[in-house]
């Protein structure tokens, strides 16, 4: 097949109609309409075989979880996303891997109603590259910049269950597969918060999408926010697996220090705890506040009997 | 250095400041201002070093060529680049490196005032990906699909210098290194035609850059269209090196099926051809008269005393 047969039979096609794609797929560039009273919210991530996945990671999962992960960045900034650019390397055109990214993909752009209006295909190792572009009401947004001294700390969901799923996998964490399905899900097939992010528009005031570990990325919003925080050990939202099943030092480290959960970490005013609590109900979506903004710098824990400080060395992912 | 420190050290703090960029590297995604009246045009390249440049290619001519490609895709749509994304796979952290790819990129983004306004940094096999966004005024647009028979077939500069600079560089073309300096010029650093292409938004219909040869390129046209056409073999712009210093098979085969030239290929009603000419003088670039779109199917040539038609098999480059 040549590029251009590739292109035509697992890209152009997957059907999704939106009436501001003034011309898809097929010239040198993609036209859009653009929507009043809007910001446009831009983000680009890589995926690489081995790296972002593991090495035998089924193919449909990578297409959905190289969606997902863009989709995450829009919904840590409370935006609606809407059309993206897919540039893929390939090492060999397999129509049976092919069709299975595709199918992945596009089980993430139907829900969404997301526009898949160009790209780049070549070969080379396999990376994925997603370009997505989305939108914002004028003057709104949750930036990183916004935490603010007093405000709550909170997590979406569940953390750590990810990393719990890739340990697995590599074999360094023993445990009876039975256990592994949700976790392993959660690692393939993250859901982007997105509906969550749109609630918080008018809510919250920093987030971030939890890619690195969580203190990792609350630490980017320390940082930007040029404030400190503490939070509490004993308060973060572990899974059945974690919290049950794993030793207990091993589900701490997993759930502050693993990435890939895709779960939101933001903060807000205490007044706006019930409001997030509704918010939670709406969406079936389990809130957790974790912990609090404070002024003086730098990034601290405390449990039962027990305080500290997190350092530098035990912060998330690297890639150099 | 971390991922943050490099990308803070040499892309957050390339000097060019746009006041449509609300929000630019730094948090989950850029946040951008729309312009009134404006659609938005999105295309999005990859370069895979061995593919697209050779190994050896110079950092700066990476960094720059990774850019000219996608801008030379606004101008085959006769659109302003704006912002553009930058995800770049390294095998490690080299800053000489880094810092001569910066320099080359930003060689570019200086005169077209575009803005980096996000990415991604991984580890890999050495890729980049660039998603570039621009502006075309609304209900304008300089497409593949608006040939019509009767119109005239131009091509901007020369076209084959490209392909007999990475011939030489191959060994398969062996000639004196003083002739080859601005053949490997139109190689590593091709000139993207933006204002050609902003200036044919009125006076073209449609509009090619030639990444894959003339003939790919214009079979692209063709076939969107639904028209065939017939080139003059004699009218085709060679440069010097191509008119006088190789052999006239090679120099024609060179100026037909080489890619990576970047020069526009566009058709227009005859009826537009002294304002083409005014372009051209006004530009202070060539642009050649070269064929006529006509309605039956196909593409074929005359050249003296011959003529005959070009068959699937010489068409230019397919990466699968």
């Amino acid at each position: 097949m040549t590029e251009w047969q590739i292109i035509e039979k697992y890209f152009a096609m997957i059907p999704v109609k939106r009436d501001d794609v003034v011309l898809g797929i097929g010239d040198d560039a993609a036209l859009l309409h653009q929507h009043q009273q809007q910001q446009l919210v831009v983000t680009t991530d890589t995926l690489i075989a081995g790296v972002h996945f593991p090495e035998n990671t089924q193919a449909f999962d990578i297409g959905y979880k190289a969606l997902a992960v863009n989709v995450s960045d829009l919904a840590a900034m409370g935006a609606t996303p809407a059309w993206f650019s897919l540039a893929l390397t390939l090492p060999a055109a397999d129509e049976c891997w092919l069709q299975a990214f595709t199918e992945g993909m596009s089980s993430l752009m139907q829900p969404y109603q997301l526009a898949l209006i160009g790209g780049d295909l070549t070969r080379g190792s396999m990376a994925i590259t997603i370009s997505i572009i989305g939108f914002l009401p004028l003057g709104k947004g949750l930036l990183r910049s916004q935490a603010r001294v007093g405000d709550d700390i909170y997590v979406t969901g569940s953390i750590g269950d990810a990393g719990a799923a890739l340990a697995y996998l590599q074999g360094s964490l023993t445990i009876d597969a039975a256990l592994m399905p949700a976790a392993l899900q959660k690692l393939n097939r993250p859901e982007p918060r997105v509906q969550c992010g749109q609630a918080l528009l008018d809510v919250a005031h920093a987030a971030i999408d939890i890619s690195d570990g969580l203190l990792a990325d609350l630490q980017h919003i320390l940082q930007k926010s040029q404030v400190g925080a503490t939070i509490d050990i004993e308060k973060l939202p572990l899974s059945t697996l974690l919290a049950k099943q794993l030793p207990r030092e091993l589900a701490m480290n997993l759930a502050l220090s693993s990435g890939d959960d895709y779960e939101l970490c933001f903060t807000a005013d205490p007044l706006q705890q019930t409001q997030i609590q509704t918010i939670a109900q709406t969406l079936q979506l389990t809130i957790t506040k974790i912990g609090k903004v404070e002024a003086m710098p730098g990034l601290r824990w405390v449990q039962q009997d027990k305080a500290g400080s997190f350092h530098r060395e035990n912060i998330g992912y690297q890639h150099f």
